[in-house]
């Protein structure tokens, strides 16, 4: 098939019926990114971004195009990796941010669970009578990557969730009856607290399979390799469902995600908790007097000293 | 098994962990129905109620469990349905319907797409370059059985809608992207225009497996046959889903009622349409000045006169 440029079609995109060869496959893939930061505000000249990034093709994807940004709009721009500590898994994918920072001429800060805490996640899951590890990495990752970014200058956090990450998500809170989730999910974050750093995902309109290809197509090295903690099995069944309506309905996950985006602003006004407050123990934001990563780390002392 | 009372237990609910014997499951579903109409608020000493009746399960349950209410609670009560003319089905399900009535003393008032419009619905979907033939028969049922309901003196149309349907339209909405048809679902419909007869969903919160059930222990004969223009593929995706999803987490169609139930009253005020007018033609409520009926009825009759 040929793109309407003349040129070879390398991808047909079913949603919207075009047929694009790579250059215009790239050039899409750039405009819809920087489409959804102008249209939903997500930055101004004068940021600094803290770009998360773990090593797979998100968050490497991301990092390319905000440095392509960089070069047109001004804004300061630096990668953050949390390393949880899973043998096998993160120290492998650390040499793939470090070359992508290299190739972009950026800087990477790298901070561990371990460093930060004293324990890595293999230590956490070998504890007995445990949560999900999961449960332990989310509250980590989040409470690292929120005050690193804030320690290190930045005053917008981007993350490489993608348009399968979110649509599953939107589907998870609904299907679990947890609608106060809905007014903390989302690119549109508020100012809660002065240490909470607002976090933006340009990429939540672009499907997965997109990612995949305009890494490949643009020669992004980055880690194919799935966490071994990964396999969830509600997310699993939610991802399968929504690719088979996407299949069979392309556009579902769009429709999903606008769906949410309307729903939003009327939720985040209904149910953002007034309640956020700060830590006593480590000063960050939290919603209660103990922070849920102070709460965690508390029982793990107690529990492997 | 053992029910909490002694005997026997017929019935494992899995959502709740409860094993019922047929007498104590009967009661349970009795008193879900009943708790659904007092919680929120569904009818009123003095209502009459007009039960739509297709000769299925659901409006067959919902027929005995009213009729069983009246003797408790002071209303009244009558059955209507709508013959859409589909041969081999509706001809053979009204048989149920007038057994039912005729055992529980009720009238029972039918009126046909044919005797009102002039065409079945087996008559309209072989005419050419036409819609779906859902819906027509969606918009007629609904046409006909707001005006018979209210031309018979009933001032509440109850529904046999059940948990299944109900967390189906649900997801199909979110799928759809379409929120403002979040304030037309839903068991709370407001006083919107006053040839308007609210709909009641008594069986919202009832799983169809529990409504099959209750009509096999309590001897209800009812119609076992789909509609045979019934296969709707998406809705067919999404039961499977819903089904699925059920099975492995007991309780995700409930939660997922729930997350709309908080939604509802929050995108009713934001989502229904101040429009309501009347039908310059027919005078039923309509959200254009020629309502849907009518515009159907219009087209069929210039392509089959």
């Amino acid at each position: 098939m040929i793109c309407k440029c003349g040129h070879k079609a390398i991808y047909f995109r079913r949603y919207s019926g075009q047929h694009l060869c790579e250059k215009c496959f790239k050039r899409s893939i750039f405009k819809k990114f920087k489409d959804t930061i102008r249209i939903n505000k997500l930055m101004e000249r004068g940021d600094t971004i803290a770009c998360g990034v773990s090593g797979g093709k998100d968050s490497l994807v991301l990092l390319h195009l905000l440095k392509e940004l960089s070069s047109k709009f001004d804004f300061d721009l630096f990668a953050l990796t949390i390393d949880e500590g899973i043998s096998g898994y993160r120290d492998l994918s650390i040499p793939f941010i470090r070359k992508a920072c290299k190739d972009l001429d950026l800087e990477l800060h790298i901070h561990s669970f371990k460093g930060e805490y004293g324990y890595s996640l293999d230590e956490v899951t070998k504890m007995e009578d445990r949560l999900g590890a999961c449960s332990y990495c989310g509250v980590f990752r989040r409470n690292l990557l929120n005050k690193w970014s804030r320690e290190l200058g930045a005053n917008k956090l981007a993350l490489g969730h993608n348009l399968d990450d979110e649509s599953q998500v939107v589907l998870m809170n609904m299907l679990r009856g947890d609608v106060s989730r809905f007014g903390r999910t989302g690119t549109f974050y508020k100012d809660i607290h002065p240490k909470f750093i607002p976090r933006i995902k340009p990429l939540r309109e672009i499907p997965e399979k997109e990612i995949v290809l305009y890494a490949v197509v643009s020669g992004i090295d980055f880690d194919f390799e799935e966490c071994p903690y990964a396999p969830e099995a509600f997310r699993d069944d939610v991802r399968n469902f929504l690719n088979g309506m996407e299949e069979k309905r392309p556009g579902t996950k769009h429709a999903l995600l606008k769906t949410y985006d309307k729903l939003f602003p009327i939720l985040n006004e209904r149910f953002t908790p007034d309640s956020i407050c700060t830590c006593e123990e480590c000063g960050e934001p939290s919603i209660s007097s103990l922070c849920k990563k102070c709460e965690m780390i508390s029982d793990i002392k107690n529990k492997i000293g």
